[in-house]
């Protein structure tokens, strides 16, 4: 078996390249069947790799540039080549790797991938997907923000990606697909809405479609792949974070209000850990631009050694599962069977 | 003077009558410069008046219908007239009431209030607007589900709309508007954000306006105002309570997992009930369908009757601020220049 590989954005993230480097070796130690190949400052990245136990006879890409966390998408992109972004992506499209993995700037990545690695055959508009808390198990919630307007075709290409990411990272065979309304009877919201809906329950395209889904819905859990436009999803993705953020500022300023509170923060704070954990998913796993000739992973730039070594995982699991081969199979019989209808045949 | 005038519907709410003539007792206790009017069933509310103490004299218009919570918009003003909803939004349309305050089911309050209310002069779409809290003081956003497609000049409308609400209840006297979008470059979202901005940034209009702001923003309380499209506004205040209830599930699940956590839990369990208390912002404000001519204040349907007098306490400020002149002022002011600048003038 031919091993899998990967490209490594090295000096993207906060705490770049330790935390790659880290994140790596975390990744290999629990699957050694994975190659990595770094990115980056040669004299930044070897040090680091002598004090790894799996990574020290590890590849590296030489180069000097790279894209700055705070620089702008269309900036970035025009300095691009010479970038340990670019570069790391490129090994990706030249077919050295079979995915890349970036803690750097999220806007860059996108632009830059989407550049290389052009949107698959049959799919309109990639977008970008990742995994949120919620009281069962994670949900899968696209687009966040690659798409700022959408039509009814966007949305249930989406979905269709959507379920096979889910199906990729969570195993779940016939992941139950809402659309973010706001309400869930069928004459509420956006005409598209309503146009995505009945091609979603058309059961000749095979997809577990569950109806109209609510703000609210989002974090109980009740569907496995929550599909939006990009200007909604964004929207509620950073609503969520803020509305998080907002609940731990509330409970630190209740645990300090007195001595009594103070004193029961030495109890709690176990507990409360526990939460602000569970919480945080960024840290703990990566955004994806779904719908690409070829898998780019983006972690938290924040991320630590674990989060980043989630974030490789997220693309072993896409890889190894086929993500592309899925999507690709799914897009063609949906676009097949649209062909036919509007031919009239 | 005058003393203020308010209709409240009896019957509305998960437990009425009796939290609305509590709340309304409460209410009149701080505030004896006004008269409440109950409409619903006088076999109920007469015998819970009798146990109040500042509202033993207080008038009941009778009535037996009422809107059911469950029941659909199109079946609830079609029963329409007959109900206490109704009828307490005829005294304020009839001029006997200055306002009413309901806690039955919003999407029926908010089709019989325009119905009989009807839009201000000027105001195109009116809008559902309430307060959520932040770390500093509560934002004020609108719109939350009334209007699902919106133009640059519906947005410019709600933020006028807006800050003359925050004047009237935070009694700020420029309110800070934000723009709710998905980055705070100008170049990002839609078309007709970009077009609102610029006339938000427009000094001639007199508006605060502070920029674009996004999902996080909200709950910082970086700017005073949010203003969006009833469609994102819907999905991010379901969002965000979506999320407060999972910190929530998450918080319970915490402090009972051991017999260590059970015993902290004994210790946090003041510090905890203080931040639920913050967070359930529906519990203590009222909603309120904003530019139509009478004030309707819809209060949470699971209040208690301290959140219902608080939704008095909204439907007060409003009146005594005068936020209809507010608001027909500015509308008035905008309409104006923007015809000029139609014609050329």
């Amino acid at each position: 078996m031919t091993k899998l590989r990967l490209a490594l954005d090295a000096m993207g993230g906060d705490d770049a390249p330790k935390i790659v480097i880290k994140g790596a070796d975390i990744a290999k130690a629990k699957n050694p069947d994975i190659d990595v190949v770094f990115v980056g400052d040669e004299a930044a990245i070897a040090p680091l790799l002598k004090r790894t136990t799996t990574l020290r006879q590890a590849e590296i890409i030489h180069c000097l540039d790279k894209v700055e966390s705070d620089e702008n998408v269309s900036q970035a992109v025009r300095k691009g080549k010479g970038t340990s972004m670019w570069k790391a992506i490129e090994q990706v499209q030249n077919g050295n790797c079979d995915a890349v993995v970036s803690a750097g700037n999220t806007g860059a990545l996108m632009a830059i991938a989407k550049l290389q690695l052009r949107p698959m055959e049959g799919v309109k508009r990639p977008a970008i997907a990742t995994f949120l808390p919620t009281e069962t198990s994670d949900v899968c919630m696209l687009d966040l923000g690659a798409n700022i307007e959408c039509d009814a075709d966007n949305l249930v290409q989406f979905a269709i990606m959507g379920a096979a990411f889910s199906r990729s990272v969570q195993k779940i065979e016939r992941p139950s697909i809402g659309l973010l309304n706001v309400g869930a009877e069928d004459q509420k919201g956006h005409e598209y809405l309503r146009e995505a809906a009945e091609t979603l329950a058309d059961e000749r395209f095979g997809l577990n479609y569950a109806g109209f889904v609510e703000g609210t819905d989002i974090t109980t859990g009740s569907t496995d792949v929550v599909v939006t436009d990009g200007f909604t999803g964004n929207v509620a993705l950073k609503t969520a974070e803020g509305t998080a953020l907002l609940v731990g500022r509330y409970l630190r300023a209740a645990f300090t209000e007195s001595l009594f509170s103070k004193i029961a923060y030495l109890f709690a704070s176990a507990a409360l850990r526990r939460v602000k954990h569970r919480l945080d998913p960024r840290v703990h796993n990566g955004a994806v631009f779904l719908g690409l000739n070829g898998l780019a992973v983006k972690s938290h730039g924040g991320t630590d050694e674990l989060g980043f070594s989630n974030a490789i995982k997220v693309a072993v699991d896409l890889v190894e599962y086929g993500f592309i081969p899925d999507v690709q199979k799914a897009i063609a019989h949906y676009t097949t069977i649209k062909e036919q209808d509007e031919s009239g045949t």
